[in-house]
């Protein structure tokens, strides 16, 4: 699935994911109305996403869709959740489940088959939630990752694993240094390169991704140093505080190995002065060409 | 909420919990029928519960309902989960929502709203999944945990961050050693002392509590000396190949300090030779008894 991506980054020329951490009290006024149940509220939430998707998927190459924002609304926010992946992917986007999971081995084969995979019922096998990628974090080691990485393999799909955070807390554990001389991110990162590294493909990069928060960039260039086959899921431009100059070091002599995802800068944009009189769908399409623009001007043309 | 859990456990004189880990496989065959929809999967999972929570509500304090088991049949298997957790919960059980959940401070306010507090739709408050008690991953550091503490706080909650895992590869990370000297799940525990540092209670636990698996009596032992006031959820009893004798250490010289998980060996107990001919709840409360002896024995009376 990587490659795939990568094929429509340097087919768009853009390395952006737009964030669809849809929080109902983003939509516009007219769109919340007097709603004051979850299955009303989902309904909302679905048909915002939708259109937003209408407007943006012929120029950005993924959507990374924020599960908690949908945990919220409980499982009839999830019936939005499970309508905007499938919906985004009928698009011809490249859906990235941002949901963080991770447990024992046979726990995190339930989470894999929910999103990687497929689960069986009576020789019946069913898709749950149907991304193409997932994000998961990698505290409890190998075997709470190996089932994710067996479904990478059997189905062509990807995993980002935590390694560096954008938060500003994330070095409380991550930036420990070790007895070794390495940080902790650094070991996670080994870790994650080990596990991508029967996956990797044409473009030299891993099925085996990292989320690296553009918010720190030291370590962001550190993290591209030490892992060349990791691609990076790149969170924290925009309403997190990093801009492109920051996140430029996460990419390659190419122009390659990341996708920088921005949430609130674009589907909250109608809401800024720059997009003043716009619907919240020309907004959030006048803010991806924004931002594929101020990229571009950092990191230069894609597949170089 | 860990007062309240304490008091159950002290009445019960039973540290245990039932593990609602429901695979859809676990089911006996007559209720497994010719099923191969998540809808009927769904309902024929939450009758299954409901069965058994009816027949082990009255000696045992906890359930721990394992998100990853409903997850993978999709949003009408989060629908079982919510019923679960509810019906649990009107039985008098404490419910703990093993979800494992964690992200950056915002979106980790999201799945607190979930699990612990409350989501607001046009000024109507409304709760998604009102569970008890939450499992999170502190790889992100204090800011992903606080939304958490603030509702544990105002709502009398209770969480259990990851510190030492019951899986193999659990050292990877957790037991790294930093050029501090302390391993990496000793900081963890660190910070989770320091996390609910403010929320302690009669017995003198906080509501910030940790994982400890009882597969690592070594890492348990160490865990319960250098973190006096935090209350342990253990996993690992049972299947995962830890006995009584193994997680002794997890407990004070009350006979205090955590809840013992077994999943499989309690749902899947009438599969067992032990309990053979029996139903799957007669077997899941005779399966609950010999626990609580078999912890009994290990550790005293509680509360003593």
């Amino acid at each position: 699935m990587i490659d795939k991506l990568i094929d429509k980054i340097i087919a768009l020329q853009n390395p952006t994911c737009v964030g669809l951490d849809t929080d109902f009290n983003y939509l516009p006024d007219d769109m919340r109305g007097d709603i004051t149940s979850f299955e009303d509220a989902a309904e909302r939430i679905t048909e915002f996403n939708m259109n937003i998707i209408d407007k943006v998927c012929d120029i950005v190459p993924a959507v990374k869709v924020q599960i908690a924002y949908y945990e919220m609304y409980g499982y009839k926010g999830l019936k939005a959740f499970d309508c905007t992946v499938k919906y985004a992917h009928g698009k011809g986007m490249t859906v990235i489940a941002d949901c963080k999971r991770n447990d024992i081995g046979s726990t995190a084969g339930c989470y894999s088959k929910a999103y990687l995979g497929s689960t069986e019922l009576n020789g019946n096998k069913l898709k749950a939630f149907p991304a193409d990628m997932l994000t998961v974090n990698g505290y409890l080691g190998t075997d709470g990752i190996k089932p994710f990485v067996d479904d990478i393999k059997a189905n062509d799909k990807s995993i980002f694993v935590l390694v560096k955070t954008s938060n500003p807390s994330s070095g409380e554990l991550q930036n420990l240094k070790l007895e070794s001389g390495e940080y902790v991110y650094e070991r996670m990162g080994a870790l994650v390169r080990e596990w991508g590294k029967d996956t990797i493909g044409k473009y030299g990069y891993s099925e085996v991704g990292a989320v690296i928060g553009a918010t720190h960039p030291e370590e962001a260039a550190n993290a591209r140093k030490k892992l060349p086959e990791v691609f990076f899921l790149i969170p924290g431009y925009g309403a997190q505080g990093a801009n492109a100059e920051m996140l430029k070091v996460c990419f390659d002599n190419r122009g390659l190995g990341g996708i920088v995802n921005n949430s609130r800068g674009i589907i909250c944009a109608y809401r800024k002065p720059e997009y003043a009189g716009m619907s919240y769908c020309d907004a959030a399409r006048a803010a991806c060409i924004d931002m594929q623009q101020d990229l571009l001007t950092a990191i230069g043309k894609m597949g170089r």
